[in-house]
């Protein structure tokens, strides 16, 4: 097989930052591990717009067609707020998801040992949590017709559609029953069947894939506001929780929030095989942009870092230097070692992006 | 003016339980405060659908158009769950929302000091808490057309239609304002503008009426994904929030937990001046219908109890009695008198729910 390429788009705010000491773990694999990548750079979301007058450039979308693994940072900021809806940072992220076709956005909450003092919840309802939030991410009201602004009357209205094929609802089913199996083997599927159509559909099509393929694994339903209190009371009831575009969106942030490991915390959003058997992929933390603390040194690079660990493991079959990884940052925590989102308590060692970059190089 | 009147729909579940001890609380204030109200009974959800076979038969729904104050008890259990969408429970409760185009839903989600530990959160995070969220309540995806499960070639699609016109927004955001301007006068509105057009229209309209009315109260934006966090992380730096319908429902469910005083949260629903100047009004506890302890005496009234206080408060102009209400609830908990859901501290006394009517009766 040649080389597998990378496609690396740091984007905006703290994206390029937090995306340098990625470049540097990358470089260590490569040297220690012998693990070549083909790395290429291009640009997304408002960086994109300031060079090209659009948030992903035809060409760029192209290379991210063709490459094995897309490593994305982060995109947006106050000073794109005026652009146009079409041309706005987000519409270059979600072009990229819905040409890709990469349907299932896999969404860990874990909580780290030895952050788990971070959470606004008790300790004992985060301390070793690990959920994964399998969220459909090329569907749904995100990109269903018709939608805009029209004028009707005297009167401005405002409309989206939510819209969900049965094979849509069962590829993104799959891919949850799947990781279930290799988890906990549980999956609580959530949606509001209860007032909305298309969730009643959500909630037969899981059904019936779980009858005919998956009937080894135990599956539940739950309306999407109760799954919301559901993950503050007692989060550790879950194992795999699959949901649509939307109620992913919230409810993998809470759950996020929650764990009080925010700045730690990657995704991997996953498509179909592609000729060489890897899926179409890509990799983001899911912290935003946080124009705030950009260019300052600040930001932590763990999310960003542990977004390549799961290219590593989903993208290349590499599951133990995956876990390599993992450990090197478990390590570095549990030495102390801290950006300054995560200070606070006595004994830490204060440490900027590019040092925690550093830290976790020597700790592998 | 003639005797206010007030519809009593106790529903399912636990509903008829709770809602025995709110006739008793109105008994009192009929017998010690004079207050008398024209008090009826009906059926709403599985229960009018076992007499009906409909949710809520239009006589009901014709009785609580001319109602000064509806109250509810619970709609739903799993008995019902094999029922056609048109006729599930839950149509009966949306039915009495859309036709008495109730548009602004309160929901305060406030922490009790004697429920604190109850919190899955930090106490420091929750003691003291007070928020408000209003949510739009006759709109949105809950009723917007198209909807449905077609078929398209061999496939089911499910479709739901978000619809927001300006004159919707414009009057749920005043009533936020207006909310706001009795409190800490500040609003925070949440939305997804950055990915939904409805979502604009949303923030854009929130806007121009805060600059043309209430340019004196503080307004910010938020995107709901954000909102979830931030409510997770720091819920006392939200005053007012306004969203919209399903926003709402998820976000005000994951408020009301984080309380850690779910079984005594109670809610408004208002619309518009009736001809004697009251608002259309239907009051509710948060807690759904909670089959499974149902008919054992397990069940907390105090959300329902509360409710009531709201009615006399924003139906009735009897502020002065509705905080003499909540001053009853508010001693009965701190002398330690516990329903079952709240039970687990030392030093409690449980008590059943006609108990904890008994003894809220004697605080009064
Ligand atoms: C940036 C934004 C478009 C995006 C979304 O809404 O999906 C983000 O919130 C996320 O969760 O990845
Ligand atoms: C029972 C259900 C229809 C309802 C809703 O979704 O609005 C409930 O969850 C609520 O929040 O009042």
């Amino acid at each position: 097989m040649s080389t597998p390429s990378i496609l690396i788009l740091p984007g905006d705010g703290i994206g390029p930052e937090v995306m340098a000491e990625v470049v540097k773990v990358i470089d260590w694999f490569g040297e220690k591990r012998d693990l070549k990548f083909d790395v290429s750079h291009d640009l997304v979301g408002g960086a994109a717009y300031d060079k090209h007058g659009t948030p992903l450039a035809d060409e760029t979308m192209e290379k991210a067609q063709k490459a094995d693994a897309v490593l994305l940072g982060a995109v947006g900021g106050p000073k794109y707020d005026v652009l146009d809806f079409s041309v706005k940072p987000e519409r270059g992220l979600l072009r990229l998801r819905k040409e890709m076709d990469l349907f299932s956005n896999l969404r860990p909450a874990q909580c780290f040992d030895a952050l788990a003092d971070f959470s606004s919840l008790k300790k004992d309802v985060v301390a070793g949590l690990d959920i994964m939030i399998v969220r459909e991410l090329t569907s749904g009201i995100y990109f269903g017709e018709p939608r805009g602004i029209i004028k009707e009357g005297n009167e401005r209205v405002g409309i989206n559609t939510q819209r969900y094929t049965e094979s849509e609802i069962a590829r993104v089913a799959r891919s949850a029953f799947e990781l279930a199996r290799k988890r906990g083997n549980k999956v609580c599927s959530m949606e509001k069947a209860n007032v909305m159509e298309s969730g009643i559909l959500w909630r037969d099509v899981v059904t019936e894939i779980h009858q005919a393929e998956y009937a080894d694994v135990e599956l539940s339903h739950m309306y999407a506001d109760a799954g919301a209190m559901q993950l503050c009371r007692w989060p550790k009831q879950f194992d795999v929780i699959v949901t649509d575009n939307l109620f992913g969106d919230l409810l993998s942030d809470a759950a996020a929030m929650l764990t009080g490991s925010l700045g730690m915390l990657p995704s991997a959003s996953l498509g179909a095989p592609m000729d060489n058997g890897r899926p179409k992929a890509l990799y983001e933390p899911v912290h935003g942009s946080a124009p705030d603390i950009a260019g300052q040194g600040k930001a932590n690079p763990i999310a960003c870092i542990l977004s390549f660990a799961m290219a590593l493991r989903y993208s290349f079959d590499l599951g133990d230097d995956a876990t390599r990884l993992e450990k090197a940052v478990e390590k570095v925590l549990a030495d102390g070692v801290r950006t300054a989102d995560l200070l606070g308590e006595d004994g830490a060692t204060p440490v900027s992006t590019s040092e925690m970059g550093d830290k976790i190089i020597e700790a592998l």
